[in-house]
């Protein structure tokens, strides 16, 4: 194959992790950290080390510091944006000046943003939208999406995932240059569905989160050594219904629900992280507020999610794209994360859907 | 609520669990042990204890030596069968001579019998079929499935499940005999989704825990840490999309694969258990005969299945119903437990029915 030059711009962890198998492919990587990444960079730089992923670099990675990012950019293939959520509107902006017709970038964020009529906007979209107008669709954008922690990337563990992108082209030119016999890339044409299950299952993690929180409340595992798995398998089922509901009323790929990003991405998520810790708080009675105190200085993806959901919702249920009892979870969820309120599971208005 | 008279055959961990419900609701509950659960009844007469779910039992439960049997079953409003899926045809024969016309029993056995044409038939029509030939349509056959683990039930941990029966109105009526504010059950006439969703995922339950041998295997976590959870996820998913490409392939509620009783149970199930076991052990590079000796004695419910489906899968796919591609993971499955081959996975045949 071709030798390829790639920029990666945002050096966390599931940004930099891709550098693992475009390395071992033989392709040339450029590591920009944000302003967020300088301790990173200059660890990179200095040590060849990345401090998060507690890994050395691959072979053929150069680190940029965000100042150096015109150099970095220069004759690049394609653009990876590696930064989180918060920072979907920045990487548009920061990009602009430098994308032109036939340019590609992929990304590793998670995320949705609802529009005033309750509408979803995908990320990839957002950071189109921050696009002057007379690039925005003369640029190709693709999204990575499937349970694939970062650090097992790095470590070669067998990890599948879909490259989506409106454009089949890109997501299989894209597929190619990282398909490894560790990273299984499939290319799919169907993006946003790709991009809500991956984005919903944080707010779901959360939820499943709940049920160990709940039993730390109880006093933990009773005299004959019961936990709350039962519990903890209604709200991932739950999860996964309801984001069946969500791709099902935007008239994309539903079968996604319960692949790779929908259930197979809601088992890892479900594994540990941020958005359990989150859940687990909320399941044993803290209000949000004692729990968003206990995790300061966290990106809480799983809250941004549901934070977005709580627009979108009641402005989906009032033009009667969804019906008030398909998203019982994402209420309650909303109810504790955005209203405050004293977390409530009313499992008998769940799963009401099948039989 | 009226009370009900409920006879448990079968006094195993997952039958006895649904006396609780029963108890906390007022009904009086006859639990009858089989020729293997003598030891466990002989504890619940001395100090009604039961050994194995490690608890009292809770009033209203009165245990019965098989040989009582007659005795037990007199009078009662219906039966659970609480035997397991070695047992479908035994609790048929047993049952047969005292059943009549308008008479019901709710199974929670879970497996699939392939018939020599390759269908599959779930275990309650395997007990029907046992029944005499005029009695078999008169008599209400439903099922219990979902996410539950008796332990759990027993402690009165939040749980959810279906109870599905081709008679809705007999699937309504147990469901408002067992319902409580911590078992939440949910009526459904789809008793095949429901039966072959929950019987496949004892299978790849097995097929998740493959990951955890190949961690093993591979020396464990590496040095920065990383676990195999995305190859167990990406193991998951192919599980929950072979359950759908089944039940569509049966034109049933191809739902039930990512709810409760599909991708929720898998869920649970692959918190533990000896199905995960043998894919630990299977994962590790074990060959079948090795496995099972280390596992020497346990009832391996995911290999039946699995054995099962290396009968009726290469009827189905020669009859057209299924194609070869739509089940890779089962058939490596089959390759190894029943072929006895050496482990290969390979994901790039897996997921490329999406995209």
């Amino acid at each position: 194959m071709k030798k390829i030059t790639a920029a990666i711009v945002g050096a966390g962890v599931m940004g930099t992790a891709t550098a693992w198998p475009l390395s071992d492919n033989g392709h040339e990587i450029r590591l920009v950290g944000t302003h967020l990444d300088r301790d990173i960079i200059q660890s990179c730089k200095e040590k060849n080390f990345h401090p998060r992923l507690k890994r050395e670099l691959p072979p053929n990675v150069t680190p940029y510091y965000l100042e150096e990012i015109e150099t970095a950019l220069e004759g690049v293939d394609f653009i990876l944006s590696g930064v989180n959520s918060m920072g979907a509107h920045w990487i548009g902006q920061t990009l602009a000046p430098y994308l032109k017709a036939g340019d590609t970038v992929i990304a590793v964020t998670k995320g949705l943003e609802a529009e005033p009529g309750g509408s979803l906007l995908i990320l990839p979209e957002v950071l189109r939208a921050e696009l002057p107008a007379g690039l925005r669709e003369q640029v190709s954008l693709a999204a990575i999406g499937g349970p694939c922690i970062a650090g097992e990337l790095a470590g070669r563990r067998q990890s599948c995932v879909f490259f989506g992108s409106r454009e089949i082209e890109t997501a299989r030119w894209l597929a190619d240059i990282y398909r490894t016999d560790y990273y299984h890339v499939q290319p799919t044409s169907e993006m946003v569905a790709l991009e809500v299950a991956v984005a919903l299952k944080n707010a779901y993690a959360l939820g499943v989160g709940l049920a160990a929180g709940m039993l730390k409340a109880s006093g933990g595992p009773d005299t004959a050594g019961a936990y709350m798995h039962n519990t903890a398998a209604a709200l991932f089922a739950q999860g996964a219904t309801e984001i069946h509901h969500i791709l099902t009323m935007l008239g994309v790929d539903e079968h996604f629900a319960y692949g790779l990003p929908g259930a197979g991405d809601l088992f890892v998520t479900s594994r540990g992280g941020r958005s359990v810790t989150l859940g687990q708080l909320l399941g044993e009675g803290k209000s949000i507020q004692e729990a968003r105190a206990i995790l300061k200085g966290e990106t809480l993806e799983a809250a941004l999610v549901i934070e977005q959901m709580a627009v979108a919702l009641p402005k989906l249920e009032a033009r009667g794209l969804l019906r008030a009892q398909d998203m019982p979870l994402m209420h309650t969820l909303i109810d504790v994360v955005v209203n405050a309120q004293p977390l409530r599971l009313d499992f008998d208005a769940m799963f009401s859907q099948l039989g």
